[in-house]
């Protein structure tokens, strides 16, 4: 399944489109039904003791997710997500960018379902995974 | 289960700890195994579409449930969410507070379960359901 | 929303198409967005150390989302869940039967979405807690 | 990470312990960090309509990921599920074994979680895909 838009495509989406991501969040590399992203953590993604909220993380699964089915299906503003169970599982490690590597399990005519699994710049050891439904518009 | 906390407590630990998310958040209510939270719906919420984004939704259920935890174990900043999961069912109605029923199923030593309805104000559908699982500290 | 079957309706269903559930689930109570089901507990359910297993308390939650989507839109037997998360809470009581409580929070044209609380008769305690979504089947 | 026991040692525990999964549940591989299952499907695995019904579905994944966790932690009958979340996504073919392929996420002191893809034998696209969380027994 080759994606229809490129890493660059998505990146200008984010910045013409989602101001508040796009400082944050960017698409490194795309494949076939996967989708490499990276967050850069600043103050405003932290929780009292310094761990990443898990909200912080959530927007990194749901926005990588989000850009995965685009890429595939264009720009369409009105795919949402439906569902959503993530597993918090380890700490990330303090000040490092986090990489969300993506995955689309299935591009149905109503439903796109993927997960994304997240981890530290310059670790192997998951910090976070999660799986997603998005409802995709339909064609008039 | 009777809190030891008062929604009192719990709004002056979000402002004093949590200051991105006190702006917006706000424990309005607070019974034996419930809370109800308000979060007020801002530009930054949003996605394209003018729908309040997965993300925004997360938060508050996220934030909801930590509260609800706090208000029966004290001010402990390091319950962590383990894993949680969404279903987005309606559009919220547009420009309007977003309302967060929080139900404690389970406070138990290591881990604590509960979940989350969130509708807008004035009505009774739902907008989305989350259940979200916290790991406790330990006590030494 | 008031359902247009009975509980009868739905246990004759059960008895005539699904046999292998009919033995141990019955619906003892049907309102306008919830039903109340009983799973009657025995060894097929049971795991080392005389738990109920996972899967058998998935089974309950997924059939009783089951009947109470068909309460509302007839005997359809195409309705599939699409996606469903569980969260096990407690041990139940040995050797006693479970209840399950079923709430409808959406009944869309392409989804359905509930939740469900299983807990030990007699007992207020949860045992377990599942959202399930179902995908129904479209008009022709 | 190296598994402590074989792909024969997690059958003849099947056969020894859970009689009614091991006539249709068996290990086929096992590996550092993820173990491929095989269910044989029959007739009780079926729903109205030829679907192999969603509990069927959800005990091979649970059960994959339990003996996955076994195969790390030797034969421990008190490990129990916690949580799990399961998206549906293509009916499987029909009157063709299952195959699941289990990833273990994490292996912590208190959790293990890991995830499950289960296909069609001979198809690459995934019927379904689960998470689950198990709660491990805590050494004395």
């Amino acid at each position: 399944m080759t994606p229809i838009l490129t890493a660059h495509d998505l990146n200008a989406f984010l910045e013409a489109e989602i101001h508040n991501l796009a400082a944050s969040i960017r698409v490194l590399e795309l494949q076939d039904d996967w989708l490499l992203a990276r967050m850069s953590v600043s103050g405003s993604h932290l929780r009292p003791g310094g761990t990443i909220s898990g909200p912080a993380l959530f927007t990194l699964a749901d926005v990588a997710m989000y850009l995965g089915i685009l890429a595939h299906i264009g720009i369409v503003p009105l795919a949402v997500t439906t569902s959503a169970s993530i597993d918090f599982m380890r700490k990330p490690a303090g000040g490092v960018d986090l990489l969300a590597r993506t995955r689309l399990l299935k591009l149905g005519k109503n439903l796109a379902v993927g997960d994304v699994v997240i981890s530290s710049k310059g670790s192997d050891l998951p910090v976070a995974r999660a799986s997603l439904t998005y409802a995709l518009p339909q064609k008039p």
